[in-house]
């Protein structure tokens, strides 16, 4: 058995890979396959709507916000929230927490003025920053609730008197949210919601129709909003996937669940980190990711070795980012508490062998 | 068993849903599934670039045009080509042979100046549009090869003095074609490629980087080309499932080879089509598409009994759009001439019946 510690793609639940692999032979008993299948079917109409359902469920999104499931990842979202947020002669604000907030600010700044109203980046963003004052002038405030690279993560939210987009990729559906509190938040499925291939975004429907130049028409929330997220061919089976995988945590318990799970599990690692002599943790500590847990090694001439022989027993996608280096463990919703235990073991056992 | 005559997202071959399924539940015996492993990883980088090398020989793509899989649809094409093409104060030219071309032009009147050359609008779109001059100062000019609503497609492309652009969404590996008389060509993967949420994007580098305006990220083909397609997580799945349609394309013979299949296919079928007095064909025969066969009954109170007795007979997707209505064959390279023989027979024995 693998323990797959990807940070993404990454690991998904057994259960949801079974159907999904059944739904591409044979799809509801269709006698046809999903992948060959109208997205105009009723079959595939009941699957969005299940998938906006679930979404909505499991986050309670309130009343005046819409769900779409698009298309071009968290990257096409850096165009999108200014191209339909941000009008000429404003300014946007940005928290720049990491390599992925950074291109988010730099994208805006296309459009317009951008403030960028912190900045962790001369500490290699091995925390989040957290003291700045949000302009009450600027169109909206961009942050980054999960950093994946780096292993930082917002534990609370800021207050902000501006519309708040978030970038929610790595840790959406990791904890309860208040989306009250959200102007939008996006996420790439492919970390904790499904596979490569589709992005969810929660916008809220008062923010838009206010900007006077002319938005391309795949980057219009109005227009996705107004065709249910089918203007065009959605990605049909990234969406049966994610709603699979919501489908799965709402079996689960859903999102207040599912966070005690995923303390308990970063709790674990962050634990061995710790006590290992070996080993030592990259951030800073009240900025800790419960979805990515970055360490490397007080001797670094030990983890090539280490991670040779984390993979002799099983855990694989270990290796940092290069930017960091050492190791990332990515435990993301799926990652059973079990695999955990089988790395802190290997951990222990590693430190015996070096002792 | 189903003939599958859907217009798109449309029929794959049973070996490559055979795989598709296989990989779901454990890629090249990694012990995990393609969904969850990483895009930067040895063996989808494999995918990736067996996708490309595919593309390039089915086409025999020539030296200095890249080819690129995407996101986001024909659709997100109809604002990149002019986003990366189109100058201010200049002009591009398109021919509106279908509400496809239609919405293309209508997004590059958001970027400049547009001169519609022909439109068959008023027929109906039930021809392609020919005699028109190209005029020599516009950027490029704008054709779709096949109408997939309407049932036509262009047999000859025409010779042009600008860029050609072609959205070659619903008859792209159908025949051979000569690259080097295209500027650009794409397609959105779910009719004759693959699975929806990818698309292909066959571009000559020396177009690029002319425009003086900046180009968002996502929509910037330069950036995608610097990238080898992956500036951000690509489509993986869709990706892959392509590449397996394509190596099933390239083990048939290839584009010359399904040429003649699709050839047979549809000649087969027009032939009931016109021999048959129940049924008419709704374009001219000139233009007739070998991907699409759109027709219609002498009597249109029959039209709901046909469609009923065909699918008693396991032929499914062949209502016609809402507008041209009647029916629609599509006949992609996945389809055998066995299918087509059996629609032939059930339109001859339900004429038997109202003879």
């Amino acid at each position: 058995m693998k323990h797959n510690f990807g940070a993404g793609p990454a690991i998904l639940p057994q259960e949801v890979l079974k159907q999904a692999a059944q739904a591409i032979i044979d799809f509801n008993g269709s006698g046809m396959s999903l992948l060959e299948i109208s997205h105009r079917s009723a079959d595939f109409e009941a699957v969005m709507n299940e998938a906006v359902a679930l979404v909505k469920e499991l986050l309670q999104v309130p009343d005046g916000y819409s769900v779409l499931f698009l298309q071009g990842g968290a990257s096409t979202q850096f165009a999108m929230v200014p191209f339909n947020l941000l009008e000429k002669n404003q300014k946007a604000a940005y928290v720049d927490s990491g390599v992925w907030a950074s291109k988010a600010l730099k994208e805006a700044k296309n459009f317009g003025e951008v403030a960028v109203l912190a900045s962790s980046k001369d500490a290699n963003y091995t925390f989040i920053p957290k003291d700045y004052a949000i302009p009450a002038d600027a169109s909206y405030l961009h942050i980054t609730s999960n950093n994946t690279i780096y292993g930082t993560q917002l534990q609370t939210f800021p207050q902000s008197p501006i519309p708040l987009v978030c970038d929610m990729s790595s840790d959406i559906f990791s904890r309860p949210i208040d989306v009250s509190n959200f102007g939008i938040i996006y996420a790439g499925a492919q970390k904790n919601m499904g596979p490569a291939g589709t992005t969810l975004v929660i916008v809220k429907d008062e923010l838009l129709g206010k900007v006077s130049h002319k938005i391309p028409s795949m980057l219009n929330y109005q227009l996705h909003i107004d065709n249910g997220s089918m203007y065009n061919t959605p990605p049909v089976y990234a969406v049966y996937v994610s709603m699979l995988t919501l489908k799965w945590l709402k079996a689960k318990g859903g999102v207040a669940a599912i966070e005690k799970e995923n303390i308990a599990k970063a709790n674990l690692l962050y634990e061995e980190i710790d006590r290992n002599s070996l080993f030592k943790g990259t951030c800073v500590k009240e900025d800790r990711s419960k979805m990515n847990v970055c360490f490397v090694m007080e001797n670094p001439d030990l983890e090539k070795e280490f991670l040779k022989f984390a993979q002799e027993h099983g855990c694989v996608g270990l290796k940092g980012h290069r930017s960091v280096g050492g190791f990332r463990a990515s435990i993301y919703n799926a990652m059973s508490i079990t695999s955990i235990h089988v790395l802190v073991e290997i951990m222990q056992e590693f430190a015996k062998k070096h002792a």
